[in-house]
């Protein structure tokens, strides 16, 4: 057994942990794998090897470090996940790190998924420290929509919508291209590619026949493109644009969202992006199934009818849905308002607080 | 006759304009009088006196300056709007200026007001220079509700609202207090101490009996009351709270804005804040009538039937109200939209553009 080496200051190893971080921003930030960062230290604190995970069926981060360095004994690992124990595609971390010979692992979170699957107390059983390390809020943001599919058993949701500065998403007629501009319209794209599934009702599919593709400025597809999901039960005809997608079509065929998002997790959908129309967002959002709350604003009134959102089944104030802004952006002439259901909130939007 | 000095350094020029700018501010923002300053140089362009309006029935701006000199032969007045040639509570600005002596008048603004009366061809034809000069956008600015109801003949109209991220004002059953945060209801009230009337409807009169007095955040009354107008049929009843406003009360009668607008003006009102509810503050923005808007946003969702907006005469796209966002404000958890007609949209919100 490889002898316990003495800690690192703990100064180098918040360093080391952040290093680890931005490595894992590095990995694919859809998929069915969360985004992890590994450097290894020897016993100054000094960093000899990094690496990080570029997405399911490719190397573990902790395995890309330990690729990196002829001899790992004695070394520590600082990796931002706790180390996984599960034989996927790759083996387990957990393995590879005590056949290497470290002595210690440091783990900014504690993995919540079954591919944990008792990790940390593997280490331990073969003599290996493995503890909990600092930045595990930095670590909890840059993971929250991995984390909270693995905990919640749902892909994480992001529920979408344009609207003018009253609340409307299109005039009485009906039209509503386009409340926002250009800018706008390129950020839902960027957006788009960063989920692994869009989803929208029947009723926008009949009405504006999207694509519902990712695109670049120029109208170019994107690397990755989210599949498409539709709620409701009116097939999506045989000519709709749809039914062309590069990723496919999942239709569900209802509405029940409790019912049909496990299901989508289990297709490896970890990132939900809701597009609409009103009636499927307000669908999430009364049901508490929204994680994170983007709202388009245009500096445009329409005033009438069609509201961005129609019943969020509130009857009074005190059930008011309540969100928390975490930012605000100009994208041109529009505002970008990013919330989060508020932990103040009722229970509507935060089942899992 | 003053012999003609020789034109100062327009460096110094702008310097003086720019400190008259700051002077006007002092001055009240409400009441029927503009907001001017003025300063007086000598021949180098050194300011010897400097003056501004305390409000109407006190010194103009001019003669307050030439009140801190002995001799003001040969100097250079620079005011921020062209001096008035009229004989109100006070006598004519360029009266005074040309008794005085002074031989070169350099204002940022033509007054497009009655009161300006020829004020600049009045100097000029007693032999003094009198010119437009640098800043003008500055002045305007500081004094667009001033100008604007001097142009329109109708009070500068500011439409407010408080709304939910989704557009709505009340929950189902009606129910609305508190959407905003204190800081957002705090500041509501320093803005209606920055206008000379509050404009309300019967129905927001029935169905809230507001006071609508301007109040600190000690709920003390500020030292300026505007006056609360209500719009509709249905008199005010005998126990209305705004039956006991300190600044009285002035009910229309009618809905019809392109009447009362102007009689208001001729009642002293330049600046009118329009609190609502839906349908008054509808009312202005579908007649054109919002020279500045002001949109209380708060981080909640309600859904359901009953938004801040409702019909704007409206019914495809290409007709929305365009506007411009000015500034977005943090207030508390709320945030503040200022906007401004944009001049690309319709003539909907834009009549003197």
């Amino acid at each position: 057994m490889t002898a316990i080496a003495a800690p690192i200051d703990a100064t180098r190893v918040e360093a080391a942990m952040s290093r680890a971080l931005s490595l894992a921003e590095h990995g694919p930030a859809v998929g069915d794998n969360p985004q992890v960062g590994c450097v290894l230290l020897d016993g100054d604190g000094t960093i000899v090897a990094e690496g990080w995970h570029r997405g399911a069926g490719t190397a573990h981060a902790e395995v890309d470090a330990l690729s990196k360095v002829a001899d790992a004994r004695g070394l520590t690992a600082v990796v931002t996940l706790e180390p996984c124990n599960h034989t996927g595609r790759t083996g387990p971390c957990a393995l590879a790190l005590i056949e290497a010979g470290v002595s210690r692992v440091i783990f900014a979170l504690d993995d919540p998924s079954e591919r944990a699957d008792g990790g940390a107390e593997r280490l331990r059983a073969a003599g290996i420290v493995a503890e909990r390390g600092p930045l595990a809020h930095e670590a909890e943001e840059l993971l929250r929509p991995w984390l909270t599919s693995a905990r919640l058993g749902r892909p994480f949701v992001t529920v979408k919508w344009a609207s003018t500065l009253d609340g409307r998403a299109a005039a009485a007629d009906g039209t509503s291209q386009w409340i926002t501009g250009a800018a706008a319209r390129q950020r839902v794209h960027e957006q788009r590619a960063r989920h692994d599934a869009i989803a929208v009702g029947t009723g926008t599919v009949l009405a504006d026949d999207p694509s519902l593709t990712a695109r670049g400025d120029a109208g170019e597809l994107l690397a990755h493109q989210p599949v498409p999901v539709v709620f409701g039960r009116t097939p999506v005809s045989a000519d709709a644009a749809l039914r062309r997608h590069p990723a496919g079509l999942i239709e569900v065929g209802h509405r029940d969202l409790a019912t049909a998002l496990p299901e989508l997790l289990s297709r490896g959908i970890r990132r939900l992006y809701v597009e609409g129309g009103p009636t499927l967002a307000s669908a999430f959002l009364r049901a508490g199934l929204a994680d994170e709350v983007l709202v388009y604003l245009a500096p445009l009134l329409l005033g009438g009818p069609r509201t961005a959102l129609d019943d969020l089944g509130v009857t009074t104030m005190a059930e008011a849905h309540r969100l928390s802004i975490r930012s605000i952006e100009s994208l041109g002439d529009d505002l970008l308002v990013t919330c989060r259901p508020d932990a103040r909130s009722s229970s509507h939007l935060t089942p899992h607080s």
